[in-house]
C-alpha cells in the first residue's frame, strides 16, 4: 500500500469527492477550498514534483489542463474565468509530493498570486 | 502584422528579455515582476485562453511545463521551489489574451494564491 495520499485516492483507498476521471488523470475537491470552486487534478502516475517531469510526461501535463478546462466549463466558470496553478517544493507552497494542479474559481482571483 | 503583443514578441517585432526558446514555446521576463524571478512562457501558436485549447495542443502545454522546469533549474530555483500558474479570463486575472504560463520564484509564495 502506498504512503502517498494522492496515490491512495487514485486507488480508491481514501475517499474523495471526485469531479473528473479518465485514463491518465482524476480531479477531486480540495478539502481546504480557497475559492467557491477549488479542485485538485492529479496524474494517476506518481510524479513527486514539477522537477521530476520526464519528456514522456508531456501528454500527462497536457491532459491535466484539458481536464481543468472541462471541469471549469461544467462548474460554469469558463466565461467568468478561473486560475490554475502547480506549486513546486517549499517556496512554491507544495505540501503533498504528488504533482497536482489547483483549479480555483467562482470569485475574482487577486494579484500577486500569493 | 498581428495586434497580439505576445505574437509580436514571438515574431521578434517587440523586444523582450528572452530566457528560453525552442520550436514550440518561448520564455521572457515579466515587465511587472511579482517575485525575484517572474518569467512568462508562451506558445508560438496563438491560443487565446485555456478554454480554447484543442486536444492536439496537449503537447504544447506539456512543453510549457518542461520549459518552466528547465528555466527554474537555470535560475537556481529547483530545490527551493517555485509557483507556476495560468490565468483564464477576468476572474482568473488574465490581461493578455494569448495563453501564458507565469513562473514565479526566489521568495516564499503565499496561500491563498491570490
Amino acid at each position: 500500500m502506498s504512503d502517498c495520499i494522492f496515490c491512495r485516492i487514485a486507488a480508491g483507498e481514501i475517499p474523495a469527492e471526485l469531479v473528473y476521471e479518465d485514463d491518465l488523470v482524476l480531479g477531486f475537491r480540495d478539502l481546504s477550498p480557497q475559492a467557491p470552486t477549488h479542485v485538485l487534478i492529479i496524474p494517476r502516475k506518481h510524479i513527486a514534483t514539477l522537477n521530476d517531469l520526464q519528456p514522456e510526461d508531456e501528454a500527462i501535463v497536457g491532459r491535466l489542463y484539458s481536464a481543468a478546462a472541462q471541469i471549469a466549463a461544467r462548474e460554469g466558470l469558463a466565461e467568468r474565468g478561473y486560475r490554475t496553478l502547480i506549486n513546486c517544493n517549499a517556496d512554491g507552497g507544495q505540501t503533498v509530493f504528488h504533482l497536482h494542479l489547483h483549479l480555483l474559481g467562482g470569485r475574482q482571483m487577486n494579484w500577486p498570486p500569493g
